[in-house]
């Protein structure tokens, strides 16, 4: 599986355990929604400044983000 | 400091660490070796397809990259 698609499975997970639906993450990252939709199916090749937007508005740090079982093959 | 600009500085360390060069960095991500001088020197909004192949290219697991205290702020 790519980081691709492995990065949208983890920000729909936090985004849920959040309870945040995806317009609210969307709107507190700063990132148009439909957008956000496309990231978290793994259908875009997001850029390390909405990366960062994302993981912001996801607040946990960046280092809690990639510890998951979701990448273990990178 | 932006991500972007933490990214490159993590890139720079664990490729000397690595006792690689730039340019065989580069070369095993299979990027332009001018590319990559800019992301290292946090230059570049790179895309998380090159984030794949560069942190493949340095050979640790992902989770391990961004455990880095280059990372702090995020």
């Amino acid at each position: 599986m790519t980081l691709q698609i492995q990065f949208g499975k983890r920000v729909r997970e936090i985004r849920n355990s959040h309870g945040l639906s995806q317009e609210a993450l969307a709107y507190k990252a700063g990132i148009d929604r439909t957008y956000m939709t496309d990231i978290e199916n793994g259908k875009r090749n997001v850029s390390i400044q909405n990366i960062e937007k994302i993981i912001n508005a996801l607040e946990l740090p960046i280092e809690d983000f990639f510890k998951s079982p979701i990448f273990l093959n990178h």
